[in-house]
């Protein structure tokens, strides 16, 4: 069973005094550059930087009070991770994040100043799974994962929620950028309910591009060894998302990481606002595939805005 | 005579359909690091990336239709050149910019996609002049000088008259940039005539610090050889802008670029929005001063967010 109208509505209602509602805002320069209409939602000026913040407040939520005294656990070492460990200092509840011992420290730093618990292992899904199985069993702390979770996907769909009531016709177009896929099929459950003539399509990084395959050729197809600069986009679907995205979704763009990096600067540039990578992905799909925008009316959902800012990618050229 | 109170009104009604409404944001992090309620202005989202473009349209908009015909011009290659160059081409008037042989590509690059017509001259102010006085001879040119103006001091009020339009208690405490004081100045009377009872201070580089003297010693003193990051606050205050300042402005704090960019970056981070350096140096005054701000209600101007994103000052470290 898929989360209904209901459940969608439902999941703003409970999460609206914690989440911020982020602006829509539109660019002229970036217009003109992309040969449609385009309204971005800053995701970027969430919670904990990211629209995760959404999808983990509902999940944390739902829980019994015997199980928030357990606490929650999670081994995405990315915005998921930090979004949790906020949201849960937010309501009084542990948050313990496995990360590997790989991980960048600046994402360390930011889950720590959530006043998350970290535990660190060995840089394989193995040893995070069985690190996080480890933890739970000392702590009882529930598990909150990542995207293969109706919660979640409830959670993340009031992005594309907002984003429709915010806009007064309605939108040709939703564009997210697809990982794991929380936010692709949310979105594309929230068009359905609100907006239904609205398509929904995604930008995939080339190097990642397991959720493209899987789309066309309607099989699930695993992430293998993903290479790309968007570092929120290495995940496969799930075993939850996946069936979404075949029926509510209707195409998948694939970019190369250049363009990424180009649509990256020209947001920062025009806009004068900060995206991750894994944002820019959605706009630089637009960029690459003219013909499929021009003249349309686009919601671009822009996921979030943390990176390290010692580290740009066109210092790299 | 000063800009009066229904100058400053009628200067926002004659903008107000070009000019951007600018958001006011917060940001729980910021004031938890400041230690105090910060209201941030954000020009960095007005038309061509700053503040300037107010002045510069009322100005532009004062004109007689004989003085449209023949443009307008400037030797100031910062974001009023930008700002200038812009508002002129939506309204059809041509704008002369007189640049440095030596300005930035990137701030050359602005002007020209605002189809703003450069001339290079030497580098130094003399040939700055004379060059624009011959530009004017050939063209008959209306020079709208950056800050030295009532017009453009009326136009760049407005900012500050919608940050205290937007805040429902009144304000204990504005802080702006200041280089040629325009925007201080009109900052300075806005708030006497829209919030008599807020405090007025600016922020400074110390390597620029010629208001703060003219401001201590009450003798107007020349920016001399200005060495800082924050490359639109080096000039002097001006005969219009000079005598406002001493009246209704409480204090100037002196920073350190160091601090500047500390609090540049700290916005970037903590915001995710895009501010050049000048627009860092109110907060960096923030930072550098808490007993000064504690627990007030402070409204920041981010003066702009134009900048090199291939030359950001933290990787200079």
């Amino acid at each position: 069973m898929i989360p209904s109208k209901d459940t969608l509505a439902e999941a703003a209602e409970r999460i609206k005094s914690y989440i911020h509602y982020t602006p829509l805002v539109t660019s002229e320069n970036l217009n003109s550059i992309g040969g449609c209409e385009l309204y971005f939602k800053c995701e970027n000026f969430q919670k904990a930087g990211a629209f995760k913040s959404r999808g983990a407040c509902n999940s944390l939520l739902q829980l019994s009070d015997k199980e928030k005294q357990h606490g929650v656990i999670t081994h995405s070492s990315g915005n998921h991770g930090g979004a949790l460990a906020k949201v849960a200092r937010h309501y009084g509840v542990k948050a313990y994040l496995i990360m590997p011992s790989t991980a960048p420290r600046v994402k360390v730093d930011a889950v720590r100043n959530y006043e998350g618990e970290v535990e660190f292992c060995e840089p394989t899904l193995e040893a995070r799974e069985s690190n996080m199985k480890r933890v739970q069993k000392l702590t009882g702390a529930t598990e909150i994962h990542p995207y293969n979770n109706d919660n979640i996907i409830a959670g993340q769909a009031t992005a594309a929620k907002e984003l429709i009531e915010s806009t007064e016709a309605p939108l040709d177009i939703i564009i997210t950028p697809v990982g794991g896929g929380g936010l692709l099929s949310g979105t594309a459950l929230a068009a359905h309910y609100y907006s239904p003539s609205t398509k929904i399509y995604a930008g995939e990084p080339i190097g990642a591009d397991d959720a493209y395959h899987s789309f066309r050729e309607k099989k699930w197809f695993p992430s293998k060894n993903p290479n790309t600069i968007a570092d929120g986009l290495l995940t496969s679907l799930g075993s939850k998302t996946f069936p979404i995205v075949l029926d509510y979704v209707d195409d998948i763009f694939r970019v190369h990481d250049k363009t990424t990096v180009t649509a990256m600067k020209l947001i920062w540039e025009r806009m004068k606002i900060i995206i991750e990578p894994s944002a820019a992905v959605p706009f630089a799909a637009i960029l690459d595939n003219p013909e499929a925008f021009k003249n349309k009316k686009v919601g671009v959902i822009l996921s979030g805005g943390n990176l390290d800012l010692n580290d740009l990618p066109w210092q790299c050229d």
